[in-house]
């Protein structure tokens, strides 16, 4: 951040009266700019046991599989915006929501939250994000073309879940280490 | 938002290519800046069956009870900012924190998380934001003086959960109606 939002001018860092930490100050009118960790929502899909992905057509991580998600939009909530995530990237209706998976993403200032979900009618299709969409049995996923770690490890558990028929919600953080 | 961030020219709201929505976009760099909804982490501080409440020194809702809560910060987890605002609030340090509560606030576009924790040494004191904290039972509770919905809400359901013994993680929207 360089510039003042309201008027224009240069920011610096300082640490506000009051405040403990560093914020961008305007130089001129002295709004503090407050910068904040963004929520990235989505849905894990599944349909007669078999989980929807998809592939992705946009960078990060273009080709490789994901859950639907994406980043939550102002003035919708977080079912919503995971829901319309599952639209946007597959054409699909969530049904019967239930959050499962929380992820904090520190080091990249995000948190995912997913949601366990059915598809209405079963049916899927493909939008402008993905190449491809699939449902896959826990047996025909494609374990080493996974777009990324949170959405390996929520697979993972949900069909240990799935086992177990007890699908607690987990929270925990991801790591830069364990990025891979 | 008026001004460019990057380069401080005057930002236009316009639908960027490949977006369905309205974003401000910079008239001279073209940077678009996504402006998303904010995480307030907090905690549910229960110590021998008695709630840790805050009376707010501050605006909004100066004098008011409320439980730790705040902003979540860049660089931390969910569970981190929930102990930190415990910490700045109540001078308590939150243990054995669990999920709890998720609530969508959509039309000021936040999503509150509150932890269960218990007080460590059941120790607590009273921070910058805060004029007086206490524990309370529940036919203690300052019901007509509580801040917020969310706060209400969360303490209404605790203590009937605390009566089944069963906490399950619940997630539901607020909307302004329901804000007193």
């Amino acid at each position: 951040m360089k510039f003042c939002t309201s008027c224009g001018s240069t920011v610096g860092l300082q640490v506000p009266e009051g405040d403990d930490r560093q914020r961008f100050v305007c130089t001129v009118c002295a709004e503090i700019h407050y910068i904040n960790p963004r929520v990235i929502v989505g849905c894990l899909p599944v349909h007669e046991g078999r989980i929807l992905l998809c592939k992705r057509a946009i960078e990060p991580r273009r080709g490789y599989w994901t859950l639907p998600a994406g980043f939550m939009e102002n003035g919708e909530t977080t079912l919503q915006g995971a829901a319309r995530e599952t639209w946007e990237e597959a054409r699909a209706r969530a049904t019967d929501m239930e959050l499962y998976r929380v992820f904090d993403v520190p080091h990249i200032s995000q948190v995912y939250m997913f949601y366990r979900c059915g598809l209405a009618e079963g049916a899927y299709g493909v939008g402008p994000e993905s190449t491809e969409t699939e449902l896959y049995r826990e047996d025909e996923i494609p374990w080493d073309e996974i777009a990324f770690p949170v959405v390996r490890e929520t697979l993972r558990e949900y069909f240990a879940d799935a086992a177990s028929g007890h699908f607690p919600v987990r929270v925990s953080a991801i790591e830069p280490r364990q990025r891979l």
